[in-house]
Order: C-alpha cells, then sequence, then structure tokens
C-alpha cells in the first residue's frame, strides 16, 4: 500500500510530532505538511521512535503541491455533510480498509480547528468519517490519523496478534469427546443435547487458539481415560 | 455496553486529557486512575469537550478498588506474550468490538513506559492487543485507548440483546471446579497450572451467559461426582 499522509497546516506541533509516531506504529513512512505551525522539541519528543518519518516529512506550500503524483485523494471530515452539493457521502475507516487500494494514496487530513474546508473535499475521490458520538463528534487530529491509518493495515498486521486457529480436525475431536464424556455422566437424552450445544457455543465463542484447543483436547482425554 | 477505563500510574497528564477527550469521542464516561501524575491544565486542555469525562475520574491507589464491582477484567498490551507461562494469546481489537460484553467491564491499561505488568495480566480474563508494525509496536497511551474503544462504539448500534451476564459467584464456582477435575487428573503442578489458566482464558474470552455458565457447572458437577 502506498499511502501518503497530508496534514493541512497543522497548528499544533504535539500533533504533528503524534502523526508521524502513530504512522511509524502502523508501517506508515510518507507525511507531508502543507504550511505547518513551526516544528520543535514538543513535536520531536511526541514522535518519539517516529522520528525519523518527522524528519523525512516534506514541507510544501499548497494541496496541489501535497498531492501530486498521487492517483486517488481520500479526504478526511468530522462533520456530517448534507449541505454541499453534490451531498457528501462518506465511507466508515473500516470500509476504506477493506478497499483495493491501489496506485498512490493522499489522505488529507485538515486543521485542528476548522477541519479541510468544503472546496477540498469537492475535490476529493471520496471522503472517509470515523463514526462517532453525535454529542461529540470531533477527534484530535492525530487520533483521527491513528484510527484511518489501524483500518488500513489492519488486515495486513493482524497476523502478528493471534496464534495458529484451531483446525477443523481438531474441533471436531474436541467435539467427539466432550461427546463422550456427556454421555457417561447425563441420563436424560434432551439434557445430553443440551449441555453438548453449549459447549459447543462456548468454545465456538472463544475463538480458540490451536494451543488452547489442544490442551482442551488434552483435558477431555484425561477425564475420559478416569470416568 | 458498560465499560470502565482504568489508567493504571499515568504519568503524562496530557495522556490522561487525551483519553478523556476519546472517551467522550465514542461515548464512554467511566474513568478511574490508578494512582496517576498530578493533572493540571494540560491535562484540562487535552481534554477539550471531554472536560467532564475528566472531572468525573475517580482516583484510586490500588487495581484492586479500580476493578471492584467489575465482572470482567481485559488488559491491554502492546507486547507478545511468548516468555510467561501459560503463553498469552491475545485477541485483536476488532474481535473484542465483535464480542458479546455484558456485565460491568474493566478496560486496564498500563503505564506510559512499562505497560501492564505481567502480575496483572495474569488476573485479567484476556488481553487486547493491536496489530501494529513489529519495527514500533508501542502506541501512545491515549492512542491505545481511541483504537479500542473506536472497535467497541463501531457496532454499538447494531447489537442485539442476548441473555444475562454469568455472575462473578458462579464464575468463581465454574473455576473452582475447573480446579478440582483437573487435581484428580493431572500429576504435574506445572501442567495443571497450565490447563487450569487455559480454561480459564477460554471461558473468559466466550462471554458466558448466565444460562451457558449453569450448564458449564453442572457439567463439571457431574464429572466431579463420577471422577
Amino acid at each position: 500500500m502506498d499511502i501518503r499522509v497530508v496534514l493541512m497546516h497543522p497548528q499544533e506541533e504535539e500533533n504533528v510530532g503524534s502523526v508521524a509516531r502513530v504512522m511509524k506504529n502502523f508501517g506508515f513512512t510518507e507525511l507531508y505538511l502543507v504550511s505547518p505551525c513551526s516544528l520543535g522539541r514538543r513535536a520531536e519528543a511526541l514522535a518519539s521512535h517516529g522520528l525519523d518519518v518527522l524528519a523525512a516529512a516534506k514541507t510544501v506550500p499548497s494541496l496541489e503541491s501535497a498531492i501530486s503524483g498521487c492517483d486517488i485523494i481520500i479526504g478526511t471530515t468530522g462533520k456530517k455533510g448534507g449541505h454541499q452539493t453534490p451531498k457528501r457521502e462518506a465511507v466508515t475507516p473500516e470500509q476504506l480498509g477493506g478497499m483495493d487500494l491501489r496506485g498512490r494514496v493522499a489522505l488529507l487530513f485538515g486543521n485542528e480547528a476548522h477541519g479541510l474546508p468544503n472546496e477540498v473535499l469537492e475535490k476529493t475521490d471520496f471522503v472517509v468519517r470515523i463514526p462517532t458520538n453525535p454529542k461529540y463528534p470531533i477527534l484530535n487530529l492525530a487520533q483521527s490519523v491513528c484510527i484511518i491509518l489501524y483500518e488500513l493495515s489492519k488486515r495486513r498486521l493482524t497476523k502478528t496478534v493471534r496464534g495458529k486457529p484451531l483446525r477443523k480436525e481438531e474441533r471436531e475431536q474436541l467435539d467427539r469427546f466432550a461427546g463422550e464424556i456427556i454421555d457417561k455422566i447425563y441420563e436424560q437424552p434432551h439434557q445430553k443435547r443440551l449441555v453438548h450445544s453449549t459447549l459447543n457455543r462456548v468454545s465456538g465463542k472463544s475463538m480458540l487458539t490451536a494451543q488452547e484447543g489442544g490442551r482442551m483436547i488434552s483435558f477431555y482425554r484425561k477425564i475420559l481415560r478416569k470416568l
């Protein structure tokens, strides 16, 4: 994925630093700043290990130079689009993450106080809006960047979090063992069915990893031997 | 959803303020602070329109008081669990958002520099980890809270209502019975611990209803009688 993060007129250096950090967290590196505030020690402190992203950021004078060379221009907004023509329909960050984004993509974020102006939003291919509490929908700038980059990288990076899933054969073995135990300890067919389906549902909901499933199988096997 | 956000020993007031803001953005209000840094004007500035959440935050001296009254305790970590016993398998924020969380939930976040210590993680029902770039996996505290609350609130409006959650006493009974069974069928203390904590984690992750829990208790009781 070839994503350029563009901050339009950011006014708080802490936010620019935080954006650099979170870009690094999610594996993005290309940061463009359109006429930003001055960046000093606070920006560097908040960039933390994303300091290289901050140091390599390009400062440009206009939107045009920020999106030059990009194939897809994506805007972001905290406001419900309703009064413009044409009415702006936003996608959610989750939908964005599911898209097949090819080519060079520019992701535009507006200034902290005003967001992206309508004339910029009109130039984008589409707009992303984060679902928030209608009573206070406006996220901090770096938080907005965070959520959108999180969704964009989620599918790619998720494999780092979870262990291997339990395979079908092992799930079936678990199910078989549970059935055998139940057969030995319950009398009534009705009760057997109830308990068996409860156990299946519980293990289904817990999204067992291969390791967890293996231990449960061993647990059931040991019970069966003793019964 | 009844979610309490618990920050353990936060050391930067800006982060506490940012957390209050993002809680408000996603419609959460209950913030507990365990021995936080002192909170002044910077925290208030960053809380922005989430100032009411910050003002209502409870400062408590210990984890125990922070999770008192909660039915489900969820930890967060930026580290891959690998060197602990048992190996800690995490769920993703997306999986968390898809869970049927009922009862009162405490979401624990560690200190900026150290995260949650292992002895706290071991006490949780399960752990959430945000998929990040392995080269720099550690997110800013407020960014972590942001992503997890975002995922938790994303599906809120489409949630269907289900049965009552399993109460704490019943969870404890389930845990006790599991321990008694394990005692009878395993030899080595190391294996007993592994299997016991796996069973606990699996039932923690499956968000048992009172009915499902009741059937599991009956299942274990019957096994115990036969053993």
